[in-house]
């Protein structure tokens, strides 16, 4: 993987594959663009005219109406063009056919793809060919990143322990769940270590635990009361139950006696505690229903600010004068 | 039920679920708010900025790319933002999964929910749970309400019959085909009740007639050229083939023998006679294709009446000034 | 089929179902006003005003995401309200249902169906149906015509081969492949013959070639090199694989090494003939992956300019004030 390929000769954002590499001043200028659309997003008018006429493509190799929802909201609400493409990965697995799938929906006039798919690096591979002006944005890539849930969550955290951005230095965060499996995981730590979070805990059972992960400068527990204890930030994770059982785990009751965070688990904790879930939720698996839409958590804050990141990263992307690029790329052809 | 639910402190509709419990006015209103938007969709031009930048979610349970179409098209014309999202009732058959749903949208920032389900109530159950400044609409629930199909048969039959809306004093109406399982009929009634119609029928063989219909004020008819005699106003309902063969109808013919509306049966009524249906027909079993174009039918003028009368009830509810309702909801975030 | 039903009585087009019958002056008018447009894609805001609140609805009775796209993307720059319907064929195969489908949507206010069907003549019947004011637009029926993929292979050829129109006299064109089922080449044919091509070849097995295509006007060839040779433009047509294999061809590998267009059998041609193929490619079958992508490859540019060929088309249409024919059509309901 080439972090570069995100940024242009200038060192702004022309891509999004992954949270790896991008510095701290770049993070919090995208949350810091995000909070202005969030704002935004209270009034009765949810448009802005940033990306008028611009055309974005939801390319969506993986099933996932929800995802792609916040995206489609996002590029509307930028009065983008949006259209929303769902292919079966079976009949495109060939990086011969992705490129062709790209080409010609470059060739559509398309600005920007925000790529799903089950493959890690799929999104890499479109961004290394497209032709200058086209952005790629992951929207999760097998288990590599989900580059805006990182985003999202980060300005979550902020949102609840800042204002200043100075506050993850102090914290204590726990990612608690299946981690082996987990973009958003990875995305959450890299975010997290560029910007200072004082300590990151992954806890999990030793099968849902990838082997190497303390080199991302985490620590390992494998036991939740330990995991948790002094955590400002407990990040749950979504157990994909249908590729679960058998091969990781027992059952899912034995995994959310073990793992799952209850009422009676969060009482120990910090009053302040804030516990964060990507969703969709699995109640009873690995958080309780009334843990849920309980007082310390953001769940529902978390989809509400996603829209707003990405929204921040599109029209950072697409909504600057781009002519010079643009004219270049067209002249190509 | 609440009907109430469906109303502000100021009487102002809120949600729309059921024609049950709306006022006359209301339902009037409601009617020359559809006049206007009729008038405006003759025009080239069928953009109108009324609803600019807030956000409309078609939340179908159930398919009907038919329904959908209309009210999609309905808040297009209002120049809302409009997402589609159609997903298997099966995997969100439970009260939990529903909420949660619900709550992750309204996270969007979604400002109207469009619910069809095959369960009654559903519509009301996301009614009860929406945040304030969330406003659901009712696009078919089960067995119980179609309050939009009510209003555009309310609507058509004015426009025909009218305009005087006090046209529906002199009114004899009959309802025929499958009453039992129908939606539609009981919106019907509820709305022609309200607007004081001076005779309602409702004819089927007994086996299609829900008990106790008579305390809803109508008469049942299990013959068909009784219950047609006189009636100014036919309203025939869609046979759901599927689902009736063995269990209700001995079969197809037969019914439409002894209740499918027939040239020949049709040259019987008064001459001003009008026809509706809800569609889509079926050619030969309730309805003969000559019938369905024929003079006496208004069924494609229904479909168009559908557009204005679902375009009146957005505007109505989301048009308006609610910049109250709508910070108290965000702050709560 | 009647070809007049397409223009109106003022030689304007109506509908566009088919090239065959176009007048030279009506072809190169759609070419002309694709130039514009194809000028105006090339900026950051691709959007227009043109049909700012008329409604463009998809009819897709046959799948092709590829299509549709382009489609779509065409009537949203043109600013206008699109709707996309995929309906199974099976369930509307008879005509009266067509005829319902039709009527229901055109109710809804409908100002143009781009129409896909698998049955040859689909477009015609819905443009003989079609009330006063709705265009009829064919994306494809059967094995009859395409006409927008042959405007925008015209569009193409003029573009490399020009700027003069008078270009087609000058040019040997070769199309290459399944002749038999495909609608693309039909739509060529009229279209280069109409613009006066100087010779248009068919190069393809026995097999598929139809009977009597000499009346068309063009040369068969049974072998690749001498239909090749001289040749300023290749088309190449894209094999159905999944309806070929045994029916009509002994395997593809056999195809490919005596009708592929390799690098070698490019090699031998004149230095400036094009190569186009209407997408999407079978690499290795019809056409090498090198060629596809190679100097004389004009596959992507087709892409491009088929999105200001649909939106030349609509604007042709719809874009005109038509308030006559629309207030015509509105009374007679």
């Amino acid at each position: 993987m080439k972090p570069t390929l995100q940024l242009d000769s200038h060192g702004r954002l022309r891509h999004l594959l992954t949270l790896e590499g991008l510095s701290s001043e770049l993070l919090l200028q995208i949350l810091d663009e995000a909070e202005i659309h969030d704002q935004a997003l209270r009034g009765p008018d949810k448009r802005q005219a940033t990306l008028t006429g611009r055309t974005v493509i939801n390319l969506f190799f993986e099933p996932s109406t929800r995802t792609r929802s916040t995206f489609e909201l996002a590029a509307t609400r930028l009065s983008a063009d949006v259209m929303n493409l769902q292919i079966a990965a079976s009949s495109t697995s060939k990086g011969e056919t992705l490129f062709d799938t790209l080409k010609t929906m470059e060739a559509m006039q398309a600005d920007m793809f925000v790529v799903r798919h089950e493959a890690s690096g799929a999104a890499h591979f479109f961004a290394e060919h497209a032709a200058p002006g086209v952005a790629i944005l992951n929207a999760g890539d097998g288990r590599h990143a989900h580059p805006t849930q990182g985003l999202l969550d980060l300005f979550t955290i902020r949102r609840y322990k800042g204002p200043d951005s100075d506050c993850f230095k102090k914290l204590t965060v726990a990612i608690v769940g299946d981690v082996l499996h987990s973009r958003v995981a990875r995305s959450d730590i890299h975010g997290l270590r560029t910007l200072g979070a004082k300590e990151i805990r992954v806890v999990a059972p030793p099968t849902l635990i990838p082997a190497g992960i303390e080199e991302m400068g985490v620590k390992v527990f494998h036991d939740l009361d330990a995991g948790l204890a002094g955590a400002d930030v407990v990040m749950l994770l979504r157990l994909q139950k249908e590729r679960m059982l058998g091969a990781f785990l027992p059952s899912l009751a034995e995994f959310h006696r073990d793992f799952g965070l209850t009422r009676a688990r969060l009482a120990k904790l910090k009053p302040d505690t804030i516990v964060m879930h990507p969703g969709p939720i699995n109640r009873g698996v690995e958080i309780g229903g009334d843990v849920a839409y309980g007082p310390h958590s953001l769940i529902l804050q978390q989809v509400s600010h996603g829209i707003a990141v990405r929204m921040a990263v599109m029209s950072m992307i697409l909504g600057e004068p781009r002519a010079p690029v643009r004219a270049k790329r067209r002249s190509r052809r």
